[in-house]
């Protein structure tokens, strides 16, 4: 028997879904020192299968959580990708044999795949918001979510499946990081999933293989004129993964009670014929059909209950976008929620959320439809998916149209355009001649990051004085600093033993809402950090000298930047570029009147 | 009251001492499947202070026993010093900075100082340790050691300090990591230390510091009229070590009471005024006075006693010199130790430990007499001093004379010499295109290994296959690879989970004995692996392509090899060169004879 409770716990954010996407929501939320609650149908964490790739940006991700590690460590790597084919003629030969990420057109700093299961991933998310203080609700299984009238609260329900009684929360926030099936997606309305089903199904198997296919530790994707098409996906543990198609068009949809791993299995050792494929041990199996399809709405009308994850997106696995992007759904939303909860931004901040993670979802399902097609057609037409959306695939091309976070997009011919990512690069640390990577060096703690490229020091310090006026007490951002302090000051995020290195401090001493960050051609012996306006004195951990890379780090952001001016690039708290701008010397009120405008969402 | 006892136990290595040089040995054994006891008197582990830097080659060593994730993440680094000096008539001020590990002096891959302190470094070697089920004997202090008559065993006393008795256990070998004051040299005869003790002496303060020095987080060296030298060191977790010099002379020896952290805190505020300089917190305080010795001897005549570490050196804190060649003297001492203790290598293999290490020990204490004086001299005697020694400071330097273990050194000009450290290369694992470290790549589990360079496989592929039928079960080097087996297959090292990840079968199943690999700028695309001879291919994780490095990594081992020769280079298991070699593409057989004379001292 079920029995109705009244409000159990109170809390800000509720998240259904303890799977990538909902665990990187929450992780981030903790991070921030935001009350968040976790609630998870599974009694336990994901042990074996489901997703199994972590493209470059999101290993990005990662290391800028300072979260990467364990994953780098224990996970295999995949570099290449190789093609083989069989046709009535030929026998099955390697018809190609490619770098997976190439530097020239994805400039990624990780350019590989990062192959581990996602219990993995999930438990390196887990391990540290544990430390953090919070939990995943375990086995509880979201039921239903209304609105009192008069406070706007939520009344969130779910069923405790080991006492079987149902408990509500109450809360600010629900987001449904719950799956395709999602059911907090069916309290938003007009939510639903749009596009095709088709019928073309994959059976996918993790074992580890006894075989003579010499491309076994290369991503290989296989086409056989006998039996259909493979993907070989290289996996920690010797493991290998194959995705293997049962049928591609409507009419053959194979049974799914006939797609049992011995079918998948003699349908792979077919397809792979003359090389000899048996398995030692199986540590998965699953089969799915594709589709692809996003959902109409990722959050209601009240800005308050959000979907992310394969709750807005479906398609393919054969790309590894699915965990990837619903990470990147949720890493998007927890600034955005962590802001609004403040009461540091106005909560319109959180339409950017669909604004921006719709029209990824959008450009997945485009290019999921047409990489699938590819796949079964033939070599050239794949290569040439890959190559017309290899940036995409690596993460490092998903692109935010134009915004209120993303402004002034392409009216400038440069590398760096607002809506993308940080182009990585590497620089020298001034105060401890430290070199490092910009896009990682500064850690995710919910600020804005203002870089001001000032390629000659001495030069620029009167446009800088200027600008750092802009910074203090009595101005607009002075004051937004000093209210992000004191919410801060209030409700701090809970110290970890591991802040006692990483210092914190050193990034927020200046503002807790902005990082101030200077990037110089000039030497180290031309300055002294104490020529330096104040607002920049306090970001001594964050100057940084332009001496290591080749191209310069300004030069790969800014393509040429003269020595008469000034570059400011404002990255947001996920780092997308928000403004790209360059100013000559005399500029600086201007220049400093553009970036209180781009912040006026939070004023 | 303390009674005697009958045997308690019995192991094969008993260990001494549980700081790093104590821990890097018991580690080693315990990963290379040797029974050993580890005792300290100590109740717990060295929780701040003492030892604090890691050196270049010691951050390397860690690396190759992926136990580096740690260090990385939570140590500071150094990568410049900074010169500071006032004089009667000018103030305190920079004379120069600089880089202070130079690539084109030094050369290695993490070219800085990693300042954690040691507690941190032992906490990494005993969490390792521990998942092999190898733990710390507490609270135990080494009291004695007698030959039994007969069997030539070792009885080792020692005491229990909690339940104040006296416990006796059987080994076969006796360490001492017991430090300066070490009791077990005692226990070899004619080991006294010898040298010099000046009576410089020096107080170290650890603590988080508040001043507007602007060098804080550079290694600073500063020589002050009114009161002496002081040597800055960042550390971890915001803090700062200072070395500051009470005297330099033996009419001025400070007395030990007199040398109070306070009173050594005012001589560092007197050095470095006009800027403020106050504590925070002060971690550790210690003092010592600095002298240059070495022990006579570092093992007894029967190969069965030795000592490593402070036990057997040493000299001033300075240079951060101590640890590190501590944990290379055991890290030199346990794969010796291992193939005896396997039968097989005879036992005059462990006197190579005497003559590698004391060595060490001589270029050390010569240097640091040599570095104190530069660094109460001047600026110019010290910048001299450093660029004469950098690379033997940074642990990249530090070689082994001609011996058993080193073959034919500087016989012909290359750039790596048998003797030396390999040279950092990066190349492209062939199975899977992954680009690795090749002084990085293959693990450390006690065996040696024999790298074939190869410019062109399909020209090589005769000699190689002349070379590695030398190989087979029937001949002396197969011999070997089989008593190997035989010997790993009675006594394997403890399965750990980190195994399943590492897959150490990969680098062992074409001997357990060596692991073979082949270095060559032949494409991918110009062999498989299935045209090697069958030791290479049952190589296959350890086949790499050289097209990433510039120069290339045979250029940087070799110099130049040309198309028709084959390079063959022996490295030891702790990553010393034992032999390199050029032959013509016709010499496979007597190459073949060469490596077997090399291994001579298994066979």
């Amino acid at each position: 028997m079920i029995a109705k409770m009244a409000v159990d716990v109170s809390t800000t954010v509720v998240v259904v879904g303890a799977g990538p996407s909902g665990l990187m929501l929450a992780c981030n939320l903790a991070r921030f020192g935001v009350d968040v609650r976790i609630l998870d149908d599974r009694p336990d964490k994901t042990s074996t299968g489901k997703a199994d790739g972590l493209q470059p940006k999101t290993i990005e991700t990662f290391r800028q959580m300072r979260l990467a590690d364990p994953l780098l460590r224990n996970a295999a790597r995949v570099y290449d990708i190789s093609f083989w084919q069989s046709t009535a003629e030929i026998p099955l030969r390697r018809t190609g044999r490619q770098t997976h990420y190439p530097d020239n057109l994805v400039g990624a700093s990780d350019p590989y795949i990062l192959l581990a299961h996602q219990g993995m991933v999930e438990e390196v998310l887990i391990d540290d918001m544990e430390s953090r203080g919070v939990f995943v609700t375990r086995s509880s299984r979201f039921v239903s979510c209304s609105r009192e009238s008069g406070t706007g609260k939520l009344n969130i329900t779910y069923e405790d499946m080991s006492s079987k009684t149902i408990k509500t929360i109450r809360a600010d926030y629900l987001v449904g990081c719950d799956g395709a099936r999602s059911k907090v997606r069916e309290f938003i309305p007009d939510a639903q999933l749009e596009g095709e089903t088709t019928n073309a199904s994959w059976g996918v198997l993790d074992g580890v293989l006894d075989t003579n296919f010499p491309d076994l530790w290369s991503k290989v994707a296989v086409r056989s004129h006998v039996a259909g098409s493979i993907l070989w996906i290289p996996r920690e543990r010797n493991m290998t993964r194959l995705y293997v198609q049962l049928s591609e068009t409507d009419g053959e949809r194979v049974e799914r009670s006939k797609a049992t791993a011995e079918y998948v299995m003699q349908r792979a050792r077919d397809a792979m014929y003359p090389f000899h494929l048996e398995w030692k041990t199986i540590e998965w199996f699953g089969n799915y059909v594709v589709g692809q399809r996003a959902a109409k709405h990722f959050m209601d009308s009240d800005l308050q209950i959000f979907i992310a994850g394969d709750a807005g997106h479906c398609h393919s696995a054969l790309a590894a976008q699915g965990a990837n992007t619903s990470m990147h759904d949720s890493f998007n939303l927890a600034w955005k929620l962590n802001l609004v909860i403040r009461g540091l931004a106005a909560p319109s901040l959180l339409a950017t959320y669909e604004e921006e993670r719709q029209k990824i979802a959008y450009d997945l399902i485009n290019f999921d439809a047409e990489h699938c097609k590819a796949f079964s057609k033939d070599d050239s037409a794949l290569t040439k998916n890959f190559d017309d959306n290899i940036r995409f695939i690596s993460g490092v091309g998903a692109e935010y149209s134009e915004g209120m976070l993303t402004r002034n997009r392409h009216t400038i011919l440069r590398p760096l355009q607002s809506g993308a990512l940080q182009i990585p690069g590497r620089v020298t640390r001034y105060i401890d001649a430290n070199p490092v990577d910009i896009q990682l060096d500064i850690p995710l703690l919910g600020q804005f990051r203002i870089y001001f490229f000032v390629p000659d020091v001495p030069k620029g310090l009167g446009f800088l004085s200027v600008i750092c006026e802009g910074f203090g007490n009595a101005s607009a951002m002075g004051t937004l600093s000093s209210r992000a302090r004191q919410s801060y000051a209030k409700k701090p995020p809970t110290a970890v033993p591991s802040d006692e290195f990483l210092q914190p401090l050193r990034y927020t001493s200046a503002s807790r809402a902005f990082t101030y960050a200077m990037v110089t051609q000039s030497c180290r012996s031309e300055f002294e950090i104490i020529d330096l306006p104040k607002a920049l004195q306090d970001s001594r951990w964050t100057l940084y000298l332009d001496n290591v890379d080749t191209p310069r780090c300004t030069d790969k952001w800014f393509g040429t930047l003269q020595r008469e001016q000034v570059g400011i690039v404002i990255v947001r708290p996920d780092g997308y570029v928000g403004a790209i701008d360059t100013w000559g010397l005399t500029e600086g009120k201007v220049a400093g009147k553009r970036i209180e405008d781009y912040f006026a969402f939070m004023m």
